[in-house]
């Protein structure tokens, strides 16, 4: 019987799976039937822009926590797959920092092309997964949202490909339920419209509150406050710009911070970042783990180890992304296939021990991007994946952490070298500050100003 | 071996069905086992509030629709307990319209006493709930948030309490995905205060459009815009309000309504309502009914005609509330302790038919309240819950949607007389719009007022 696999959500990492399994196909091999399972009603997962926020029309949880004026915060460069560059897709190099629009557009014009939205199931969001012993299956359990029904089948393996950044972590502070004010998580951030005129306190140091700050800020607010749990960001902010230490209290709409500083504020943004959350899957199947870059009991950062049928991709911490997923579906496709053999349980635990301890000693950014290279190095080595230059990636990683240090309002302006074709980004027809039309018609029109 | 009972949610519905029980395990009945599972951490269910919106701190949808300054928007004698009233509770007399917390601490007050907490496990999320036909048991899959752990137990009836103003009803409106400002369901509107000096559109006509709106006016927005599908509500509202039909489009933040006039907003707050919505229930047996005053397929508005072990308390429409739901949780406990028969399956659908073509032939609020009225008579005939005047009550409702008529903002400054202990309710000490704090300790003030 031809083998059957679920994938679950077709955003960037879901789509890196069909298109490696079409690739093989389409090479003649015999590949499982596949059937890519999306809650929503098209592909492309975080990068869809939707103006819900909390539950969608069917009840169920809003999964994209993306925000109008969403610029790419690294080099496109960093993230071009090596099966489709940047430059086949849009005819021709664009600049490195594109607007959300751009970027949607590219990921979705490479699996448009390849024909694998036969494959896809938009519409339908995994409710319940089990694993069967007597018939070593998974028991897919799945709700046509439109149809409003249930229904349960059987697969062979299962690819957990749903994200995690989709599920706010959301802290209590004290008095937080007697602030006057808006109130929420990054991950219902939609405009910074909203916000022209307001103090705005984002608590969080990453890069939703980096971000979103300077989206605020962009957006003419009054003033831009963080507060950090370990260290401040300490780039070279504007002058309206401060960054505190941890949030202790709320008293009315005063913020209370840890080294006694108060500041009063309009609005909280809580940067406190996403859980790694997967409700449909049975408990012995479920990985639990924080945002880092290497779970534990992930061999290859994809093998589940106690059910090695079950596949889990992009579920790490990321500098590298879409290539990433690439490199990871391949190689977990290559399992399916029988090209890799999986060593014993052992020496699976051994080896994702090894990376999970080496990474607990990383000590700054670039060690963390040399990490993450290696890893990536690690997964291509036995695929047919096209050759992808990581040592160059990784030096693009490296010059976008300058770029940022020297200027975070004007890293955008920076342009990069193809890994895959070679050729240099253009600059953009705009410095991203005064860039206020993020949309892909406004971004393509540097054609016309450079012809 | 001892029946069990699991119960769906600890809000007023789930925990008038652990009254029923309790009342009679205390006069010697030998009563099942039960368990209610509550997903959040405290009982009291919508009378609870939350700062949070969208997801919880587990990832659960939040359940809370509760806003600050919410009073009742109801006389408290319409939905008083028959075996404990207000004056029990609170040792004398209060005024008629309490704010949220003064109902919630009346509804917990008494389940507190009757000591009924033992029956409930918070923090519990019912995930899946499938029926059993070779056992004639319900299979109910719960989620231990706080432990991180899934566990199915079986169970001889199920009761589904979980409200149904929770998941909210959320169209799509033209353009509203390019509005510049806060969009938002009355689901997650908390405060007022942040729409002061705001243009605010409300999208419906029905107790959410019309309550958010007079809290923000009081809480100071510059203009409240509604606007309606079928009949504008028509009230004798101030100057700053407005009563436009359909929106039809949003150009930029001007809304444009089906008559051709426009108005430019700050803030939409989509008050279209909620969904009867059971996620966790198999598909044969999900309710299925808008938000009506009698739900087909429900015998007696309780019992699920397709599986009869399976209760739905409050899944209707409200007038009655608090005193409905105790109505129902008798009734239905006496066809588990066997005290009355369930008919036949033709003669359940039949009765059942008769109250839903009845129902669609109302014209009118109060035909509505008559209906509701003789729906309670109906429950309250067979049981020994204490006697409730439903005839006293509905003249209550309809003296109360009077003084509605005559004014909007002044309707809760208004006094009713308990149809329990007899005695007229005390005017506030603040007139509505004046009182600002909506405290329990604020408003019991009225307590040394009076002395």
């Amino acid at each position: 019987m031809r083998k059957r696999i679920a994938v679950i959500g077709a955003g960037p990492s879901g789509l890196a799976v069909l298109r490696a399994f079409e690739t093989a196909r389409r090479a003649g091999v015999d590949v499982p039937e596949i059937i890519c399972f999306e809650k929503q009603a098209n592909w492309g997962g975080l990068w869809n822009y939707t103006w819900r926020t909390g539950l969608d029309e069917f009840g169920e949880p809003v999964h994209g926590s993306m925000y109008r004026y969403l610029w790419s915060n690294g080099p496109k460069e960093c993230l071009e797959f090596a099966d489709y560059s940047f430059e086949e897709h849009f005819g021709r190099p664009i600049p490195s920092y594109p607007p959300r629009a751009v970027l949607h557009d590219y990921i979705a014009g490479r699996v448009e092309k390849s024909g694998v939205r036969a494959y896809c199931k938009f519409n339908h969001a995994v409710k319940n997964v089990t694993f069967e012993p007597e018939t070593n299956r998974f028991a897919v359990t799945v709700k046509d949202l439109v149809g409003d029904q249930v229904v349960t089948e059987a697969f062979d393996h299962v690819f957990v490909a749903n994200g995690h950044f989709s599920t706010p972590n959301v802290p209590y502070f004290q008095g937080i339920e007697s602030f006057l004010g808006r109130v929420m998580h990054a991950h219902d951030f939609r405009a910074a419209d909203e916000f022209a005129g307001k103090h705005v306190l984002l608590v969080g140091s990453s890069y939703s509150a980096e971000d979103i700050g300077t989206q605020c800020h962009k957006y003419g607010a009054a003033s831009v406050t963080f507060s950090y749990r370990t260290k401040p960001m300490g780039f070279d902010w504007p002058d309206s710009f401060e960054e505190k230490p941890l949030l202790e209290k709320l008293v009315g709409n005063t913020a209370h911070f840890k080294d006694g500083s108060t500041k009063t504020v309009d609005a909280i943004v809580l940067c406190t970042g996403y859980l790694n959350h997967y409700p449909f899957l049975e408990d012995s199947l479920r990985l639990k783990t924080r945002n880092r870059l290497f779970p534990p009991n992930l061999y290859k950062g994809i093998v589940f180890e106690p059910n090695p049928g079950l596949f889990y991709i992009g579920a790490q911490d990321q500098f590298y992304t879409f290539n990433m997923f690439d490199a990871q579906a391949w190689y977990a496709r290559d399992i399916v296939l029988g090209r890799i053999a999986l060593p014993e349980p052992d020496a699976m635990h051994a080896d994702s021990e090894a990376w999970t301890r080496r990474e607990e000693a990383l000590a700054d950014a670039e060690e963390m991007i040399d990490f993450q290279t290696d890893y990536l190095r690690d997964l291509l080595a036995p695929t047919d994946y096209p050759f992808l230059d990581v040592d160059k990636v990784a030096g693009l990683f490296k010059e976008w952490e300058h770029h940022k240090a020297e200027g975070i309002l004007t890293y955008r302006d920076r342009s990069y070298r193809s890994t895959i074709t070679g050729n240099m980004a253009p600059v953009h027809h705009t410095p991203w500050m005064d860039a206020m039309d993020d949309s892909l018609e406004a971004f393509l029109r540097v054609r016309e100003a450079a012809e």
